[in-house]
């Protein structure tokens, strides 16, 4: 016999924007009942999880906790949705439970994308970054007596893993196909140093250079490289890229966009109305050009989750979402490095008139105090608009909100002239100082660029 | 015979305002001759001054450099202008020179205030904290071999002063008449945790009680407090507040405001056209209220430097500078204090409607991840408008920019719903995790209230 339930808001997917979507939607509708249901036992924290490798050591503290939740009693089941019936509004489970619901939030997430020209991706010894805490557990033990490891793709998880898997003290060999690491992201300048200290920390790095096949009987024993050479290896890391995961969205009529996730409106809500979309697995506009984009990013989808469960019933924010901005960060060892919008590569690309300034000082004052690291922030300034559209920064651990100055500046509309009479905030100990705060010398140096 | 010179552009005073505005005006015209003039030799970093009895442990390090004027042509002249005249565009130093400009801004920052009623100020051992080096090189001199310091007035700079005499191994009190320290700065709840972390690392801190006189022959021996007590002390600091230097601009005929600062408006032009003001001496409006304001701050010193430099020779910021916001931050052993805006005190004494969201996560994410550090955001709102009119933060040392994303939120006249919406950038080294970022959590709290 079917089991059969009714919600009032189902939540499909329990990582980043399935819980922030069930707390707000259940915060909000206090009267409304709301579930979660999800594939995992335990779920990680995904941007944790190369940290897992090294810093942490194990992924038991890397769990995403379920109190928030629980304390706003959203019912939490684990299990897999295989059928979504759009026009009766209910879910079917593998365990043959039939949900029925008024408001769905769709939150599948994404998972490691291999490509299929990739020959040997199957062999024992070839791992990828999912989501998923069984499948990382037992990959840290069989890394356990391995040595020289192959992480593929330099993109922030290659990135990060190498940094990880290093620092535990294994050989890394970081490869990319790209000119330099972290490219995507940053611009040569920014990339470039990031490449010198990974470097300087013991990861082997190869860019320019892609993967051709993986060798080896059952196990991996060495890699192939697309320029012919052949290197020997114990385990293959592929981070290739995420692709979200759409096919129950797919099977059941809902559209997807051209780069093939879920399409939604600045609401979030899919082609359904009743339906919405949001983190990895949802389609993405870039807030410069309003083109789809494929960033995935957890903090992006926090804030969709958001966006999505504060007009599951009535609209309360106005045009909401308007476009993905982008904002990373990393660090390597003591160095960070973060970028929100657009790159200046990527703003020329897209057709802006570009105008960027860049400067470095210290991110404490006077820089003599201990702890002080350089601090080099540029930004890149639409020249006909004055508008600031992006910014990049490399320097101590406070660049990660730094960043997030940057990232309101974006999103806010704020021009040159805007920076360059904004107040901030400086002190000894946290931040560079008022005279030389490289935010607004970067904007100053812009400035006298556009007036020359 | 008299020495004449002449510049275009005259500025007088050489620490932050001055500083910023002589580079700001040179880089912008270098067409134009530009002349510091100032009293110092060698001038401090203003924040950095408390520093330099602890962390620093000397004021070499704590020097604000000339090489930004040097490398742009501007000219250092060290003197003291004791004549200003108006009408003919010139100054007199002490030394007899007389200096002509076309326009002329005035930087002639601020000095310790010691009120008139207090007995015993003039004894040995008895010290201010003033910007200049020779002074504050012969007090950290003097308080050798000197073992229980009061510092009396539990300001930013009281209390950094505090910590760091404790740091070097005094015998701290800190005495402040209101309840709280820092309780201009901060909302109860923050001052009090500050206290609290003040005290455990060794300051012994007594609030609600003033100093009444100072007692000893020709040195202080004790302080006698307002609640009758005597302490035995050998050596007080004064940290009492600032006072703008305006006695050169009133002797020339400048306006000033009723708070008795040099009175200025939007572009920071005082009650004569062709002169400017900017930093501590120049007259304050506050952001929320447009009331006159006596904060002195470095960071919005440079801010009205960079607004005064601009609008030199033509208007080319619109209606540029829209009052003080006020960013401070501080920190105490590991945790760190930042403000933006109005408190929620200072909110409520104004007449806003205030609805106020507090919420407390960890810095990094997953928390058990080595250097993490609680975070507390509070955010005010003008239930109104929705619009953030101000913040406090309490945390790692991130907070330093944190409190810098809040100032920009203020400036840029955001609103809770902008935040619900609002797209962050996380990484586990650097900040809060996504689904708890405490920022938008107190967005989310206050928004909920605002509903109720």
């Amino acid at each position: 016999m079917t089991q059969k339930q009714a919600v009032d808001i189902l939540v499909i997917g329990g990582s980043a924007a399935g819980l922030v979507g069930a707390m707000t939607a259940k915060s909000n509708h206090p009267e409304k009942s709301v579930m979660v249901i999800r594939k995992e036992e335990k779920v990680m924290i995904p941007c944790g999880i190369p940290y897992i490798f090294g810093s942490l050591g194990t992924s038991d503290y890397n769990i995403l906790p379920d109190g928030g939740l629980e304390s706003l009693k959203v019912e939490i089941k684990i299990g897999v949705v295989t059928t979504l019936d759009k026009t009766n509004k209910f879910v079917k489970t593998e365990a043959g439970e039939e949900i029925s619901y008024e408001k769905l939030i769709i939150a599948t997430g994404s998972q490691p994308f291999v490509p299929n020209w990739l020959v040997g991706a199957e062999k024992k010894g070839v791992y990828t970054i999912p989501k998923n805490k069984v499948y990382l557990d037992q990959l840290m033990e069989e890394l356990n007596g391995k040595e020289h490891i192959i992480v593929v793709g330099a993109g922030f998880i290659g990135v990060e893993m190498s940094d990880e898997l290093n620092k535990a003290g294994k050989k890394v060999t970081l490869i990319e196909i790209q000119e330099r690491i972290l490219g995507a992201a940053f611009d040569e300048d920014v990339a470039k140093d990031a490449e010198g200290k990974l470097t300087d920390r013991g990861v082997n790095i190869l860019t320019g250079v892609g993967i051709k096949s993986i060798e080896g009987e059952e196990s991996v024993t060495s890699v192939i490289l697309s320029n012919g050479e052949t290197l020997k290896v114990d385990a293959v890391i592929l981070s290739m890229g995420y692709r979200p995961n759409v096919e129950l969205a797919q099977a059941a009529g809902l559209k997807l966009n051209d780069f093939g996730f879920i399409d939604v409106d600045e609401y979030l809500r899919t082609s359904e109305e009743h339906i919405f979309a949001a983190g990895d697995c949802a389609g993405k506009r870039d807030f410069a050009t309003n083109k789809l984009s494929r960033t995935m990013l957890a903090s992006t989808a926090c804030a969709e989750a958001r966006v999505a469960s504060l007009n599951l019933y009535n609209l309360s924010t106005f045009r909401s979402f308007k476009g993905t901005i982008g904002i990373y960060s990393t660090s390597i060892g003591e160095t960070a490095y973060g970028v929100a919008g657009l790159t200046e590569g990527a703003a020329v690309k897209e057709g802006f008139n570009v105008i960027c300034g860049s400067f470095t000082g210290m991110d404490r004052h006077p820089g003599k105090l201990a702890g002080a690291h350089s601090q080099t922030v540029k930004l890149i300034v639409s020249k006909d608009s004055g508008r600031i559209i992006g910014g990049e920064v490399i320097g101590g651990t406070s660049i990660g909100e730094l960043i997030n100055v940057i990232g309101f500046i974006v999103q806010g509309g704020l021009t040159l002239t805007d920076l360059l009479v904004a107040q901030i905030g400086t002190q000894p100990m946290l931040t560079a100082s008022p005279a030389a705060y490289p935010l607004i010398k970067a904007a100053e140096i812009a400035s006298r660029k556009m007036r020359a």
